[in-house]
């Protein structure tokens, strides 16, 4: 349904969302690739256990540590972190491929990832903080996930309280009171970021071809 | 029905539409005020004689040069321009009231318009850049305004060209294909920027708050 993109010839974005843990950026994610049609979820590599309902190739690419090692040693990574004990990275062929095509990728990652990504790629970045829209919504949240244990519940809303710190690294915040709202903010991010003048490689062509047509039409 | 404001504490944006002659942008713009609540236009000051259709107050206020010349030495006007050999300018007062109030103001000016309001508020501008989608289509534009005369339009067309290079100043490029999709662009851009962190001058308090609430729920 995505019908507003440009009619120059641009290049792709990498739309980074990050979250502390519960504010509700994955369900945002996966509303977002539903609504539009350019948008792909760029699937990061990790070696933490898959959890009921994943799918490998969709959700992650699950690897093991020695996997791991080897993809980062071949710079096959674009960016790669330790989070919760286990390594997540973002394989750099399939963006490279996506970008230079017009085509966006989206990036569900933390802090320490889109950190990695903005050394690398800044000009392609567009980075968005969530933010929960209460302390009481947020532990209702991070304890309505039954897999988790008590004292790994714990030592998520410590961590979540750190990873607030971090909305300053971020071009946009988002305060998630409302999903629909929330989904419908960050996919005007999006809309508008594509008609960045920078990211539409054509526009110097299309305005010289202009100019030319209108010394004919005099 | 702005429904997608933000939840924190922000700061007012600059719209800036600037366009060549007959590249649609006043018709964008008033659709855009139609459509968003929270958007003013900035009405501007000028000696140029009022056209068939235009209210004083509320599409220019109509001055005279001696004025307009009183208003620059008292350094009332934010930005102001020669234009067709008339002068233009934007009082500054409530340009700043706006702004400090959360309001976002809608400017619908030339490239030395904005390169004067870049030059003293850079960091409140959002700087839009009308291309028309083809030169037989700008010169039909051009061509339609009953008043203007041969010689006029001529001339419009040789400024029209001139004016283009200017997009390079600007945030974003929008070709104006279908007017309704250029609006849906230009209220999208809009909507995004008002999510920009540097925007959002509560959002350090708000997370200081979630941090703090966190620790008594811990």
């Amino acid at each position: 349904m995505t019908n507003l993109d440009s009619t120059l010839q641009r290049r792709g974005l990498m739309l980074v969302l990050s979250s502390p843990s519960g504010a509700g950026k994955t369900t945002i994610a996966n509303r977002l690739l539903q609504r539009d049609d350019n948008l792909r979820l760029s699937v990061s590599v990790t070696t933490r256990p898959r959890r009921p309902g994943e799918v490998d190739g969709k959700d992650y690419h699950f690897i093991d540590t020695a996997k791991f090692e080897t993809m980062v040693a071949a710079g096959e990574l674009l960016e790669h972190a330790l989070v919760h004990d286990n390594y997540y990275g973002t394989p750099r062929r399939q963006v490279a491929e996506a970008l230079d095509s017009a085509g966006d990728m989206l990036f569900d990652i933390d802090w320490q990832g889109r950190r990695q990504l903005a050394e690398k790629e800044a000009a392609d970045l567009v980075s968005v903080f969530i933010l929960p829209p209460s302390a009481a919504e947020l532990a209702r949240r991070l304890k309505s996930r039954a897999q988790d244990s008590a004292q790994v519940i714990a030592r998520r809303m410590a961590k979540a309280s750190d990873e607030m710190n971090q909305y300053f690294d971020y071009d946009y915040v988002i305060v998630n009171v409302d999903l629909e709202h929330s989904v419908r903010r960050v996919h005007a991010i999006l809309e508008a970021e594509r008609f960045k003048r920078v990211r539409q490689v054509g526009v110097r062509d299309f305005v010289q071809t202009l100019q030319s047509d209108l010394k004919t039409l005099r």
